[in-house]
């Protein structure tokens, strides 16, 4: 279930309901921390980061014994959440004891960062995560290229972390090869949480500004403007 | 602001929250149908499909009055919603007189449909509208191509209408170029309302399936697997 980005205003009665419904938690700490509000009185599993398997292994375990898991990821669960790992975990039990898997979807980061920019993701879009530890980088170069050539409104989702922090910059590179270097680029840190801030840019000079892991970037495509401080793509109507 | 799909158990508490501030709720009237509870004591704006730049001017002519007003989309309103549209018709007035606009994200249709499939979002993905009403055919086809090659998976919005039947057909056909027609497809109509349905195919097949202007269609990338009725792109763990 999808958390969304954090604050409990942007959580759906149905992924609270979820909760309040479960016998166990089981999330990212930093995530579980997001929702301390709801949980207080709940048997939590929470664990640090790049722990995924083990706690989603866990969560299945736990659910074999006919317990009601809340497993959250914040955003959507759906997009580089647990909703995948979990149903592959699940598939791997004998069928007749397969525990039943409900996807609750969240407001997803890219949705949250697009509304706190304008509207840049008005036109077709394409997301990409620049995390190579589970994706071959050059897969992930090519789908730039692909995005960049096809004109689509580019979202990046983990633009740098503390080890990787050069390949944001080889992005800017292709997709300039595509577009002009006055294209808008929009950066979104902490998408509606404590410490939320955006910042409007330019495919000249974005990778300058401060980026880390929990930024998410917006290129635009080849109609993207600013005006007032937002970042829009156009539909196409005629106004 | 978003309504997300449909069910008011789908709609964020800020949704929620704007709707009961407003003076005055503006929307195309199915949506505003959909929220019937909320909007009993409502000056209601409803018009029907196609008049967006009419409703939306409208909104913006109640704002200047200094009233508070509720744009609806369904779904997000920045995905292919209604967000992009009263930006740009706010950045014609003068700055001095400019209604302040916020953006409230809601789940996506596509968010909702991946849910509803299982987990096909889990990597890289394009989305990409199929209506020609604002944007080149051969615009479209070129980006069907593009997210086709980069393996990317690819949810399409408005796979038809009454009036656009075979395009779906010529998507396919440029898909099928670089996937196997095993390729797992998802089809969801109606996601999280009235008359939802949910269906998995393939490439080889999928367009001989009912699809209409409510349906989303979710194509896996080359990874993509179906397993005990639910639609998984893996992330790349080895699980």
């Amino acid at each position: 279930m999808g958390i969304g980005p954090g604050s409990l205003d942007d959580m759906t009665p149905r992924a609270r309901q979820a909760i309040v419904n479960a016998d166990i938690v089981v999330g990212y700490n930093t995530y579980i921390a997001l929702i301390r509000a709801l949980v207080e009185n709940k048997q939590l599993i929470g664990t640090a980061m790049m722990q995924e398997i083990e706690r989603c292994q866990m969560a299945v375990d736990e659910a074999l014994t006919g317990k009601k898991i809340a497993v959250v990821s914040s955003g959507d669960p759906g997009i580089y959440g647990m909703a995948g790992l979990i149903l592959e975990l699940v598939m791997k039990q004998p069928e007749a004891v397969r525990p039943k898997v409900t996807v609750i979807p969240g407001i997803s980061a890219v949705g949250a960062a697009a509304a706190i920019l304008g509207a840049p993701l008005m036109h077709d879009f394409a997301v990409i995560s620049l995390s190579d530890l589970l994706t071959p980088w050059e897969l992930i170069k090519k789908r730039a290229e692909m995005a960049a050539a096809g004109d689509f409104v580019i979202a990046i989702y983990n633009p740098k972390s503390k080890k990787r922090v050069t390949q944001i910059e080889e992005i800017r590179q292709i997709v300039l090869a595509h577009r002009p270097s006055s294209t808008p680029v929009g950066i979104v840190h902490q998408a509606s949480r404590t410490g939320e801030e955006m910042e409007l840019s330019s495919l000249a000079e974005f990778t300058a500004l401060p980026i880390d892991m929990f930024s998410l970037v917006i290129i635009g495509n080849s109609q993207t403007y600013v005006a007032g401080g937002r970042m829009i793509t156009p539909r196409g109507y005629r106004v």
